[in-house]
């Protein structure tokens, strides 16, 4: 019996997704509700997107090997800074790592010279000058399957550096600049050494083939920086 | 020399606006760091909207007899639940409250069975049946002037009840439920009874006539509950 639930957290005082000892992870305060509910000992959830800490979840999705539950008696059980919204059965075996055909994240970054009371821990604030449009250029180059090397630490446990990109961009909302980036899978801190490069293109200090060579397998030197957890969200995960 | 700031507040944490004594308000707060950088001892603000505790405001304007400040200075200042967006001189005399031509109020109403991670502390979150159509035909009686003694406590410091309303309605996204409406000057809790009214007949609980009857001055004891506070915030005010 297998099911599918999707949930939402806020990554702030989360160490990330994944379980490890002495912290406070979100895969262990759901398995700990899960368990309460069905009354077993242990179980293992299967995630989409393995998120980092602090970086936050609108649409996560993760399978289990029991019974749905209703997401009410969960939500009861669980923190503030978590949510589930659906929990239903699933075809048998699915799984929420290896089913998922993509997933979609959001990097969100506020463009203006005071503070946000209401995007503090929700986005990245940016008081400086920026290029909007240099941003856009860095964004346009990122469709189709690239090395992606450059972008994740080089002690890394990737194996495979090709992803292929399914659509991304740039969209303004006012003082709110948002990145979208889809592809079938994402290697570790990649969206935000993305996110970090472009906006080293956005405030001159890089240019935009500096940006764009890094496309074709370079050492992570060479990219920018990793841009802070807090602006980045998994949006949305898709199934075949 | 008189000066205009713009700012932002979460209410969560808040006493509401207005200082009192042995109280966290937004008032203590601003008048504590704008004398830190003006170097004065004590100054006076004059705020448009007076919200109550748990109340926030997304764009509240206020007013003091001294120079203007660069917001970077009062917000490095002020704890992260208060933002300066803007702070400017104005003409000689200006009065943040007084000079107030409209106001504009905005009210959060989360309609979905789980609760949000997202819209704690800044939504009324309601996982019960909602008829939609309801709220919005409440909303069409009210622009005009009407008698809204039904709509704020019994025990008032009030002298006049009539209000003129310019516009109300609500405004639907997807789970979010929002109520916009716009006066000259709002009474005290006026519109989180409105708004709690309006639920009552969305629930059924009261008809659209019950609710229509009460635009003409009756007690308070006629109208439904005081909707929470979190889900109430100033969003703008409108000068001539």
């Amino acid at each position: 019996m297998t099911s599918r639930m999707l949930l939402e957290y806020d990554g702030t005082a989360f160490a990330g997704w994944a379980r490890q000892p002495g912290q406070r992870t979100v895969q262990a305060e759901l398995e700990r509700a899960l368990c309460t509910v069905l009354r077993e000992d242990a179980l293992r959830m299967t995630v989409a997107g393995r998120t980092d800490a602090g970086v936050h979840a609108w649409g996560q999705v993760c399978s289990y090997e029991q019974e749905a539950v209703d997401p009410l008696r969960l939500n009861a059980l669980l923190p503030a800074d978590v949510a589930v919204l659906d929990c239903n059965p699933a075809r048998d075996g699915f799984d929420a790592r290896h089913d998922a055909v993509a997933r979609t994240y959001c990097y969100r970054l506020l463009h203006r010279r005071a503070r946000s009371v209401w995007l503090a821990g929700r986005a990245w604030w940016h008081g400086w000058e920026l290029d909007r449009e240099a941003l856009k250029a860095c964004a346009l180059a990122l469709p189709g399957t690239h090395d992606f090397s450059a972008f994740t630490p080089k002690d890394t446990y990737h194996t495979r550096f090709d992803r292929d990109i399914h659509a991304a961009g740039w969209r303004e909302e006012g003082d709110l600049l948002e990145f979208w980036i889809t592809a079938d899978t994402f290697m570790r801190h990649m969206n935000r050494v993305l996110v970090g490069t472009m906006v080293e293109v956005a405030t001159g200090r890089r240019s935009l083939e500096d940006f764009t060579v890094l496309l074709e397998g370079r050492p992570r030197a060479d990219a920018g920086v990793t841009a802070p957890p807090q602006g980045l969200a998994l949006a949305s995960v898709a199934y075949a």
